[in-house]
């Protein structure tokens, strides 16, 4: 039947929209409050001093407390989907994340892509597009740059395919880059106490894994007032009639969410990681189901000193979140639980439990 | 057993306690913040940018972003519940509504009932209370003003009837008495691109229907975080003990909440429909439960220009919203399916899948 | 195996770890805002027009509404989990706590915990820790005093007994103890009408028995956000994986949770208490699970007027709140059924539905 209303909707762009070079101004722009901090704060239950106190944050050298890095990263990333990943078979990867400039309550956030890099696949059907998205603030200054790479299917197997175009983008954000959106801090006045862990950054060491302990289950309810929260539209995670004929049976959880339920856990073992600074990248392993249990542990990858700054330090670390299976041991791969060393680029033989795999810069007093 | 608690709680009013030309001063005064704004964000994810965006709505002339219409109808309408359908069988309908004043966070909300009208019905039982109801600011201005009637239980089925009397209320506000609770906007200075969709009022015609595509499954926190949130005391909403013995075998969902979520859902179609501005009518057509998803489309009934406003135009919008049924083929009437055109009038014989069949105005740039 | 990052996540205070004396700053300042305000408010209802409306604080002497007493309980609380009662076995109550300061949206709280008594158990497992803590604001004033006793597990068995000490803590707080938090007001200006209770502090005699009517059904999802708002990070509440091998099968709800619910339920009946000034002591005598619905209902223990004070009195309440059981005969012993009078120190024979036993003091306008 004929459908008048077809041109009135958005039907997302498809691979053959996206031209290269292509910038794209994202709809819708956001004022972020206090009311979304707290919402973010029932649903996730950070403990970060930084960000929870405004006494504290400005004992420190802030003017108040910040918002959350990854509300600050959902908010944007929500804006992006309309535009980029309606049409997306999968995500496929984020790399060169970087936090710029501290976001505050009443901040007004928008959005712009630009495509970076397309691939047809051999099927024809799908398509890479690479897009280096950007958020900036009311002041129009960027507080958030980060490159992401998603499949997309095409309108039209027969569509001729672009030239092809991938970029090169860095394994990790280097130390030298970190840092812009953390004002030099009072790491003498940073109260550990307060804070409730006494290890600065001069008391980890790489290699050193840490269980996080803590499991968080979560509910349908709490996963979609988060991803509404974000104006994020993709329609696999709020619609059960369809879902529930398709692939999984349900709806599926954003992947941002597992993300943001792991930096919260993360605080038990890293609770002075006040901010994080960059993601390196990232893997949603598994898909994640209301029901279930989250867990998470991390390893420090790396330790860095950024130039010219006494007050904090760069921890990299890789932080790994399972479905219904705690994390004394550290589960990641198959192989790894026979005694091998993990190797991060060693392919799909994750620990089936396994549904993320980051890897990110956090930033700790000195 | 005696129970001296009585006279301390509430009993509601009784269809006998009402008199024609009373006027009933509503409890609690409600001060609504960017946390309520926050949260109904999270529950409804709504996307028109000025109620968005402070930075987009200074823009085209706003102050700064009003509160979503439908929160200042929900906490008016919250406030009227105690006095005037805790004894309620059923809302009827309501009418004439308007919305007279942008509200912005911080304003405190008070609500004012008059009974326009009493019909005894035939069995004694019941009666018909209509009532005049406005939400008023912290300066005593009008924000909100409509009519609705209920059936409301008598206590004592041998109390007199009252002196009958049916208000006579419009079809439809008229378009001249629309725009109130719109500044004069710079529409030049609309953004589409960031607004999220091309469309214009001049870019509508009458009769145009539109698919909004998107499905939402409602959540049992959700609902009653939301009726709870504009303190809309309705039992039948909370208690799934009571319920579970009641008519339905669960709690029953607020209508409003079906309100909102279509038209959180008919921004993908009507992107710049930034303001409602008049509810001509409503009607809850079946009851919406936990665990179903809404889907909405919505009928262009009539254009309007308003008297000696250059910048924004009214559609007159039919907007129905189903469970668990997509609306690709606008399900509305039995008979519809069959090829003929329905009738907005004639009775009864919705698809069994709508839920909700709305008749209201909303304000676009031109 | 051996697990590197023990020393780095926090284990909690085990029995023996606790010194007499010992002052125990706790973790995470809190910024409290009105987006916290509209999160309880979507999770509990609560009606009280002194916190719901700015404008009506002020008619009466507040600058502005202060939060809910509760929501400043339950903050503070929770604080002193990871250093308390991480390790706790039960909480075996609280007393003598009170409201010192009225607290507004943007005050950050602190807490800190002293250690008042200690007495280990004969089975040299366990043992129980008294402690008195305080929640202060960003001036380092304190807002909140009370008294808690927990059952702590032991690391080691065979670790010595601390000597033995027992705190005095008064059954009830003193009425000339009262009132601290609540400003002077004008009672003359509280508008009974938009408060939604006619009755005043006069209006009430003691041993009135009020039930409040209203159910209201507990979900998951809601527990989970109101606790994590609280930034409580007691496992048992959030860990289904767990939980599903426990003792219950289930996660169990917060205790205060309860406490908030009935409050806010206790509204009908008692619409103009609008304070709550301290809490004598409270028991949670049953644990609540969502899917249940939680009833309440009120007794009135005492009355007492504030030394120098006309505009409000005070109401030492005993509220029982129980779960999938309506109050109208107000269920409290397995005597009572019978005619009895209950006794409220006469033990454990409460009647299986009853969850919560709570003693504290209200203000209400003169």
């Amino acid at each position: 039947m004929s459908n008048p209303s077809a041109p009135k909707t958005n039907p997302g762009n498809f691979f053959e929209d996206f031209r290269l070079g292509q910038e794209i101004r994202h709809a819708t722009p956001r004022t972020v409050t206090s009311g979304d901090v707290a919402v973010y704060q029932g649903l996730f239950g950070p403990r970060f001093a930084v960000q929870s106190s405004d006494a504290f944050a400005r004992a420190i050298g802030y003017p108040r407390s910040p918002l959350d890095d990854l509300l600050v990263f959902h908010v944007v990333f929500g804006k992006t989907v309309p535009d980029i990943s309606l049409n997306a078979v999968a995500n496929l990867g984020y790399a060169d994340c970087r936090f710029l400039k501290p976001v505050y309550p009443g901040a007004t956030l928008n959005a712009v892509s630009e495509v970076i890099g397309l691939r047809e696949n051999a099927n024809r059907k799908t398509g890479i597009v690479y897009v280096r998205s950007r958020g900036f603030d009311q002041d129009g200054e960027i507080v958030l740059d980060y490159a992401r790479w998603v499949m997309v299917r095409k309108r039209d197997e027969t569509a001729p395919a672009p030239p092809e175009k991938i970029p090169e983008l860095p394994k990790a954000v280097e130390p030298t880059r970190l840092g812009a959106a953390c004002p030099t801090i009072n790491a003498a006045a940073y109260d550990t106490v307060l804070a409730g862990s006494p290890h600065r950054f001069g008391d980890y060491q790489v290699g050193e894994k840490i269980d996080h302990v803590d499991g968080i289950t979560v509910e349908e309810a709490e996963h979609m007032i988060a991803t509404r929260l974000y104006q994020n539209t993709a329609r696999i995670h709020f619609n059960q009639f369809a879902e529930s004929k398709g692939r999984f049976g349900r709806r599926l959880i954003y992947g941002g969410h597992a993300i943001s339920l792991a930096r919260a856990r993360s605080f038990n073992g890293l609770g002075n990681a006040f901010q994080v600074a960059a993601i390196n990248g990232g893997r949603h392993v598994a898909p994640l189901f209301a029901g279930l249990t989250v867990f998470a542990w991390s390893e420090v990858l790396a330790m860095a000193e950024l130039p010219g700054r006494m007050d904090v330090g760069a921890l990299r670390l890789r932080t790994i979140a399972t479905k219904d299976r705690p994390c004394l041991d550290f589960p990641l791969k198959v192989h790894a639980r026979a005694g091998q060393r993990p190797d991060p680029g060693d392919g799909d033989d994750y620990d089936p439990a396994v549904i993320l795999d980051l890897d990110y810069w956090v930033l700790m007093p000195r």
